[in-house]
């Protein structure tokens, strides 16, 4: 705990293991939460935890233990969210950026083929912030993380003079032969994605722009759901050569791939998948759907690849999960270049700016 | 990554796995950061990144990959550092703000016995912040990696609209025999401290008072040294019933032992290790001394308890460390309470607000 630099004055501090709150406030603060203090946040977090047998020690010491299954490797991954550059308190509601904060870390650890198992989470609270809005975003997380089998082990509170700022470590396992890495991919692979694609990207354009926006694509803006059951079913069956989450659109994210496994790729834009929802809102302009699908942020699908000969298992492997998987395109030999055709007709789109990774 | 809410144009940006760079900048910009870009910023991190064949992946895709040593459990515990919050930029300088940032995290894992393995680091840049100040900042963080063998192996990092914000995760590893959690003290156990407490409390006292700081004090407070060996030498001999590292002042923090081992103690004022450069500044004070050696926060030793009859072991046991450690009171069976004593005469650190804990 560093609290030596605040000018205002400490509360009595909880240093509860490696979940330790902080929170200072200034004289003239009548903030609920300084009222609540840090053993009502602490207990209100550490009441709705998810227990497992995985884990020694929790919430409560220097460190959280906990024990890898046999044979198993560790995963882990790290995002933070601050307000006003990742999210606006205006547009994301508290409960859904508290399952979004982990959600994000979680689709990290399923790109890996991993097993989510535990997070840590740092929160920093402008002292003005109201309760209900800790309280919800704390609900959202947890509500996440028990979807997602995950046991929140620890973090770190403390207070934030400007806005709040989320910072979140995610760990996972997995058997070293289930590892799906992105530099797995070989010429001919079929490149596949989940879901549907630009959604998100399309929502907070609705939103920037003051329209209404359709429940569809505001879930998928505020509320990813990260593809745990395709990701682990594919790496359970051995089907990806590499993966990926698209968090930063299909191209850059594929790019990685591409780049990582020493290929290049052909993605055709009219196999991208597109939701019903996309594509009502976007029929009137036809460049804006493959715009956002390409190059959108948040998708939170997963991109991988695949032997050709896999074709017609990919299907079978993923049907329990419930989430349609479409075939976008094929890894090339050309290293670094990920060609979009339609209809046949190639163009490079790296001069039209769609490319993120030069 | 999530850059959806910027306002500003965004650069290119480079997923590299768990270490995300997203550096936002505004157009009237001209910052040396952005004219880096996220490429030239990743190189320089991870160009002095410490390696050790426990890591499967590093920097570079969805989440790092470690493999865990046979039969230890893992360790993980996280810490945020918010600039005007934790540290100013005026006493702080760098290279001393990075291997801190990294040395707090490492304080808690060795707190546990822990072996300090792995860490993730999340970075939030001004987009106005010198890049050289964001070079000695990583050139810092990764010297105490170096110096501590701990692999950084991801992280994120993105624009900040307000000021730096570092938030790092460490990991370690460790058997379940020799993990040293704070629930193990008994009635009759001494209490032992690592090194000398008050000296970073008292050089910040001195910095916010415009008075000149000993180059002793400034270190202790700018540039921690995590008492990693004496906590390892302590685990591996089994000599530690209870261990904590002390960040909010020896008296919070053996409460917390005291809380969770259900069990009091009673410590002497006159015990308390105090250095030379810290006795030389306080001479005129006589009260001071107590109070920030007691209270003041950031000193980054250890607190442990240990059998009395193994009394005999310990300074063997620490011997080869280099660090002296100070035998100051005992445990007692009157849960939560903390006495303080001066010459036999006892009275209740409570009723003096001392004590953090309420």
């Amino acid at each position: 705990m560093h609290a030596s630099c605040q000018t205002g004055p400490t509360l009595p501090r909880f240093t509860s293991g490696v979940l330790r709150i902080d929170l200072t406030v200034t004289h003239s603060s009548s903030s609920a939460l300084a009222a609540l203090g840090e053993f009502g946040l602490i207990s209100r977090i550490a009441a709705g935890v998810f227990s497992h047998d995985n884990v020694m020690t929790g919430i409560g010491d220097d460190a959280a233990v906990t024990a890898l299954s046999a044979g198993m490797q560790l995963l882990s991954s790290t995002d933070m969210l601050l307000e006003d550059v990742h999210f606006r308190r205006l547009w994301h509601d508290p409960y859904r950026l508290g399952r979004k904060s982990l959600a994000v870390s979680i689709s990290d650890i399923a790109a890996m083929g991993g097993i989510p198992r535990w997070a840590l989470l740092s929160l920093a609270i402008p002292s003005a912030l109201p309760l209900d809005f800790v309280d919800d975003f704390i609900r959202g997380f947890l509500a996440m993380a028990a979807e997602s089998q995950v046991t929140l082990i620890g973090g770190d509170t403390c207070s934030s003079r400007s806005g709040m700022i989320v910072s979140v470590t995610a760990m996972g396992e997995q058997l070293p032969a289930r590892i799906v890495r992105r530099s797995g991919a070989a010429p001919d692979d079929d490149i596949w994605v989940t879901g549907t694609l630009g959604d998100a990207a399309l929502g907070l354009k609705l939103l920037e722009s003051g329209e209404t926006v359709s429940e569809e694509l505001l879930t998928r803006l505020l509320d990813p759901n990260p593809r745990v059951s395709v990701a682990l079913a594919l790496a359970e069956a051995g089907l990806a050569t590499a993966m990926i989450d698209v968090s930063d659109g299909i191209l850059a994210d594929y790019g990685h791939i591409a780049e990582q496994s020493g290929v290049g790729g052909c993605i055709r834009l009219d196999a991208l998948p597109l939701s019903s929802a996309f594509r009502r809102y976007t029929a009137d302009f036809p460049a804006i759907p493959y715009q956002l699908a390409l190059s959108g942020g948040e998708d939170y699908e997963l991109c991988f690849t695949s032997l050709r000969t896999d074709r017609g298992k990919i299907g079978d492997c993923v049907k329990k999960c419930g989430i349609a998987v479409t075939r976008i395109g094929i890894v090339t030999s050309s290293p670094g270049v990920t060609d979009v055709t339609t209809d046949g007709t190639p163009y490079s789109t790296q001069s039209k700016g769609f490319n993120h990774f030069t």
